[in-house]
């Protein structure tokens, strides 16, 4: 028997010891992140699956992992010899997980998770779902929920331990604005939901609000933390390793009152909720807290359901912030123009793989003003590895690159100027008709959808098709969002705004955001082919007015990125006058931008390759 | 004074005797109809404001009209003089209802209506907001509302009585399906939805349950009814004089209990809900009952809200439906063609007014085979008439046409196959540049949604863009939605599927409607210049299956109307090459279908009409 079945079986006996019939492992620190810690892996350390986002349900006799498009093609693979069903999430007649466990579970059994990395909203589904079926036998028997016991810790023995790095503080003129002001802002926001109180725990949200950033997950700049903010206060939990005597201050200049991470819990419970007068409430985002801390407040105090005030503030990018990222991401281009013109130079001459090509990109942004780190791994695939969205390259089992076929790269850096993210296909030497048929609809989506005008009120659903209908007319889909939101040195996913042309599964409920004026979102359709190529084109964008008239408020896009499109894998066979127009217009663009950084033979081959198609 | 302020004085003296602040007026009959007979034109009676949508708030100093984007010129217009305020629905800053009664009343103020006439949904968000408000006074005193009286009815002295015509049956040959079908399929959708019984007020979904037609409102071949759905049986309320012998004999043949319409709020309050064992609850949907009718349920039964499964099952024709459609929309289409080609060739030579072109088209639709009523008025406008999206021609006042400048006509009719609309604008004459800039764009666009193909799972607000797209490049907007679901021999205007970007005001509830095939939407985008010129372009398409693949079901549409959009008013330079193809392949089929139904000099025209571009 392999080690997943070993560690799942042992997993099975602690069930059983507890009396649970499924177990729910999500993959999830204990504030909803997309990149977790090691500490935080227990999905992966059971089911071998190595993706970042899924989903694995452990029963007496079955195990099932729940993943999106995106990792589809990795899960099979990952997931093979393990025993584990792959559930393809919104695939057709493929439950989701509360439908899964509606049809499995019988009333008198139980289902287990650990609450605190459980997101409220999934749990209340559970809940939710759990009690109907149970009504629906109508014994007056329940399906019991225990969310307090992490069983995958039990099992888990050489587990990493906890992050706790110290923060750093953003200066004003990086920020852009205090945090005296977004408190200001976050209050008012408050208010006019009706609320008193607003419980955080989304680590990008805090670090925004208090001008700070952290080392506790790799690639995304925060710390592990809560806050509760009240009218006059607000209470920030961290562990004491994080805190430097330069934030001390700040925080307590700021009105801020530092607390142990380990406290929050306690500290709901405690807390007297009618001391500032009004309604008392707290103002929660269901899909932006744990299932545990919702427990912890449920018959406490009244809530007011809503998005967290500080994911749109956030969202809508400042002046500074806006100036900074337009700069870092013309420096950041120019490193990908270079890496592209290395790249096209060198292959076949030197050994390169997927993994030395990464080393060589991230060692160029490495040399750029303000670096602080990747914001995401690399993404570095040839060939049929392109295939998964969100290929990692392993050394030993690597790809070496040859001058043929299509190479995919998808990069980006935090710098102190902004958060980037940029993916390019390269053709390393002869592709076939069909790659170029499939290259071409993806870049004659991307530009179409670079080049929306649009009223204000639309949302991401709206325009989602503008990128997708050249590959939907032939036939074709990618099974992604085509674009998300981007932090400013923070997470290089953020909300609220997205484009997407339906919600992610089991989010339903939640709200669309409106595309305001300097939210900044991703562009990023693509083609992949099983076993044959993958290709992505992404390009990031600011969302802008145009005109206002008497039909109302325009806004369109500002593309932040400047990095040329391989016209070797174009075939204008597909393209119509407009989209060559676009074409033309963004690559004079590139030029003007990026000549300026490059070395004299860099700026050449840049020449050739921006010309008019 | 006007005719209009002493109306409003007689219904504010009604008002203070009752004790109220403010009453409110909606365009609706009991059934939440579109169009409604004179019995109900009660908030026309007392604005003057023709439109068919639109709703009327009276307070003691002040009177609003609420209406949408396809209603402001007429009602800047016809309002003028009577002092009411016109209140932009969706317009920047302008608050709906709810918010504008938030606003103005106060704990211990009435708000009245006729909670036969407000539909559920809107009354109980009036219902929640006065709440709101009277709870954030706190001082214990609350808004009342009051729904049990029709102020309007005491004022309007000549009231028109309550219309009551005989039903008539459809043939299965032409229904496609039996009612014994048709029930089957509903409580299948009860079970699946948890309740026992359904409760039925929309008069299309009632006729389409039970096949039968009525005469109650013009253009809308529906009898006042309502129905109420159990296990076993359906309750069927109608007014005793639109009982046929034939309908009373397939009634009982289909267990179906007819009762008095009058008696329906009794049945409600009396009829034993736990009769039928299982949960006794009532599926309802909100936005399709009255508020009255909702409240007398309240606390009498459980409620499960959602969607009148009949309401979907009715969208999705059937392929009797469908052939049937396909066949008479060529007729139409036929009628329409023969009209553009004598207007074409009489315009100046005879006299010919709005009403007079209106006349002599409806003429050639009443020759066609199966011809039973229009489906709506057909809007016959001229110039900057035609700027007014649903304007009336009156005689007298209406337009003169000549040899110069666009004229709009849309229009449709019922028959035995099915009901049809369709706009084409046509160039008289001379145009302008401008114009022709507008009526390319909008053809384009409208071309291109047709065009489209799309991933099942799509609704309307994924796919409007494709009409938009083309004028909001240009800063242009049409303030409507782009298409609307068409009834089989029903209204011309049916759910739940549309193509719109954004849902209708006070619809934020509302799902979606996911396409299907089987659905007919219609696809009219338009330019609309206040005191200029008014383009529309409207085809009625059939959603269908595309190819189904790995990357999922692909659906796409096919169109049903075949008349020629009128080159003489094209602009090419405003069009690509797709743009190019697209039309001429629709105009090469139209001369293919259209041809056979002409005589040799119309034939001959359409040739050159349907010639590529």
């Amino acid at each position: 028997m392999g080690i997943i079945q070993d560690r799942l079986e042992a997993l099975r006996r602690e069930m059983e010891t507890e009396g649970m019939d499924y177990y729910i492992i999500p993959t999830s620190d204990f504030h909803g992140s997309e990149y977790v810690d090691g500490y935080f892996k227990a999905r992966e350390y059971f089911s071998g699956f190595t993706g970042s986002s899924g989903t694995l349900v452990v029963g007496k006799d079955m195990a099932g992992l729940w993943t999106d498009g995106r990792y589809f093609i990795q899960a099979e693979k990952e997931l093979k010899g393990t025993g584990i069903t792959l559930f393809k999430m919104q695939e057709e007649g493929v439950p989701d997980i509360p439908d899964f466990l509606y049809r499995e579970m019988e009333p008198g059994w139980t289902l287990g998770f650990d609450g605190r990395v459980m997101d409220c909203g999934e749990g209340r589904r559970l809940e939710k779902k759990l009690a109907e079926k149970a009504n629906k036998a109508g014994n007056g028997t329940d399906i019991r929920i225990r969310y307090d016991l992490d069983l995958a810790g039990r099992v888990w023995k050489d587990r990493p331990a906890l992050p706790g790095h110290p923060v750093w503080l953003l200066p004003e003129e990086i920020s852009g604005k205090s945090t005296a002001e977004k408190l200001g802002e976050v209050r008012e926001a408050l208010k006019e939901a009706g609320a008193e109180y607003l419980l955080l725990g989304r680590l990008d949200d805090l670090m925004w609000l208090l001008n700070i950033r952290g080392n506790d997950v790799a690639c995304n700049p925060v710390a592990l933390s809560y806050g509760f903010v009240t009218p006059g206060k607000m209470y920030f939990f961290i562990q004491p390793s994080e805190v430097t005597p330069e934030f001390s201050e700040y925080a307590g200049a700021n009105g801020i009152v530092l607390k142990d991470y380990g406290e929050i819990t306690e500290f709901l419970e405690r807390f007297d909720y009618a001391s500032c007068g009004g309604t008392g409430s707290v103002l929660l985002d269901e899909e932006n807290i744990s299932y545990a801390l919702y427990k912890t407040l449920e018959g406490r105090t009244g809530h007011v359901s809503g998005k967290n005030p500080t994911e749109r503030l956030k969202a809508v990018k400042n002046e500074t912030e806006l100036a900074r990222m337009e700069e870092v991401y013309i420096r950041d281009s120019a490193a990908l123009v270079k890496f592209i013109y290395w790249l096209k130079h060198q292959v076949g001459r030197q050994e390169i793989t997927e993994i030395t090509a990464a080393a060589y990109l991230d060692g160029l942004r490495r040399e750029i003003d303000g670096f602080v780190d990747l914001s995401f791994p690399t993404i570095s695939a040839y060939k049929e590895n392109a295939a998964m969205m969100h290929y990692e390259a392993e050394e030993g089992s690597c790809k070496s690159l040859a001058p043929e076929g299509l190479y995919l790269v998808d990069s980006g850096g935090q710098y102190l100027g902004g958060t980037t993210d940029v993916t390019r296909t390269v053709a390393l030497g002869e592709t076939s008709s069909e790659m170029k048929k499939h290259f071409t609809l993806t870049a004659v989506g991307m530009l179409q959808l670079s080049d929306a005008k649009f009223l204000q009120g639309c949302t991401g659903r709206n325009l989602d098709i503008l990128a997708r209908q050249p590959l939907w007319k032939e036939g074709m889909d990618y099974k992604c969002g085509t674009g998300h939101g981007i932090g400013y040195i923070l997470n290089v996913h953020e909300g609220p705004q997205n484009i997407r042309w339906r919600l992610p599964a089991g989010g339903g409920e939640r709200k669309e955001a409106v595309l305001e004026p300097g939210m900044v979102v991703s562009n990023e359709p693509g083609v992949y082919r099983e076993g044959s190529h993958g290709i992505r084109t992404e390009n990031i964008m600011v969302v802008e007015n145009a005109e206002k008239n008497g039909d109302g408020q325009f806004l369109k896009f500002r593309t932040l990125t400047y990095v040329p499109i391989d016209r070797d894998a174009i075939d204008t066979a597909y393209m119509q006058p407009v989209d060559l127009e676009r074409w033309n217009r963004y690559h004079a663009a590139v030029y003007e931008k990026i000549a300026g950084y490059l070395t004299e033979d860099e700026r050449q081959w840049l020449a050739g390759a921006t010309a008019p198609l």
